[in-house]
């Protein structure tokens, strides 16, 4: 029987689900919701998480919510690569760099993205940007400086952290390359210029087998 | 060797740590660090942390940051209880409740807790705890349910989700009962007039041995 993974297009914490599956080579069925249409507000949707957000997967009667768990439990269906480490001292450093991305990454994004996404600009985009900037590029800097000594955040191999990373990441920069973005000269803008090690992982990832059914389809159009 | 934990007064992060400690009964040097003193920013300090945040783990020339990974670590030293599950299972419940804990109860706590208090209450500190106060209520709703079916909120075993929650009951107890917040009327205190099952689990997690040592010192004076 096949998981099946409940996600909305542009959702990071769905995103790193679906990177997890693919990475895996775990079959599972895909259940696409429409925001726009609530479909992750429905009573049959909100029996399984209450919370309505996504993700969420199931596995026969086994319903999980939350993108670290749903990683977790789909870790469990195959043997490699191991997303959360194969020794205690691994499993403790996916921890670790999962609690940053948690911790810092977020919210460093979403501060920073989430003005120049909007709909329709704000007439202090320019301050609010600026106000968000040095966070973001404290957190990038930190990745870069981790990735100096080894090709994943967590150690030698891929893992959750990566996962839960990658999305952010890629948030960030679709958020600096928006037309709103370009009369603010963010320097992101291409990521290797100031971040290559960041930017070479970022290929590493995107290199992963069934990367390009993980990639929001709304994000093909504009 | 010991490990050594370098915590701070009124840290939930680092509170958990300690709990965590206790309860597995790991033997753990103390470094209280004073933050009035700023001794979590010492250039000696930010070598094992540069967020200059407590929490921080340091075993031989092992160091470890972020709450959950600590407590992963201290997990590996001694077999019961087990933290963060005997199965996949179990270690999946672990995470999905300890991230329910760091996304959204963290936040309602924080809101509701902060301007409670605040060395100086503000003018509209009515209106800012009435806005904080229906999520507070909607996560500890949350917990209340989740415990009516099993002592533990990953299960039928203290975890690591508990001693991640508890710190942050605490912080929205310890807002509820100050001076300022008595005129609002929060109907928090006690706990178990509208949330028995959480105040029983309270009561579980005080009855740990060594709970005493966690206490906040600076919280006994006040």
């Amino acid at each position: 029987m096949s998981v099946e993974i409940y996600w909305g297009s542009g959702s990071p914490y769905a995103w790193r689900v679906l990177l997890a599956a693919e990475a895996k080579g775990v079959p599972y069925v895909s259940h696409l919701l429409s925001f726009q249409a609530k479909e992750h507000k429905t009573p049959e949707f909100l029996k399984m998480n209450p919370r309505g957000a996504v993700p969420v997967l199931k596995d026969g009667d086994t319903v999980v919510t939350e993108s670290l768990a749903i990683m977790h439990h789909i870790d469990q269906k195959a043997a490699d690569p191991s997303l959360f480490g194969r020794t205690p001292a691994e499993r403790t450093r996916v921890l670790e760099w999962s609690s940053r991305v948690v911790y810092d990454m977020e919210d460093a994004v979403w501060n920073f993205a989430r003005p120049l996404l909007a709909a329709k600009p704000a007439d202090d985009l320019a301050q609010k940007v600026a106000e968000a900037r040095p966070k973001l590029e404290d957190v990038l800097g930190q990745l870069e400086a981790a990735l100096a000594s080894r090709p994943y955040l967590a150690g030698e191999a891929l893992s959750a952290a990566d996962l839960a990373a990658y999305p952010f990441l890629m948030f960030a920069l679709r958020a600096a390359g928006k037309e709103a973005a370009k009369p603010l000269d963010l320097g992101l803008l291409p990521l290797a210029a100031r971040y290559p090690r960041l930017a070479a992982w970022q290929g590493r990832i995107e290199a992963l087998p069934g990367y390009d059914r993980t990639y929001p389809p709304h994000w093909r159009a504009m």
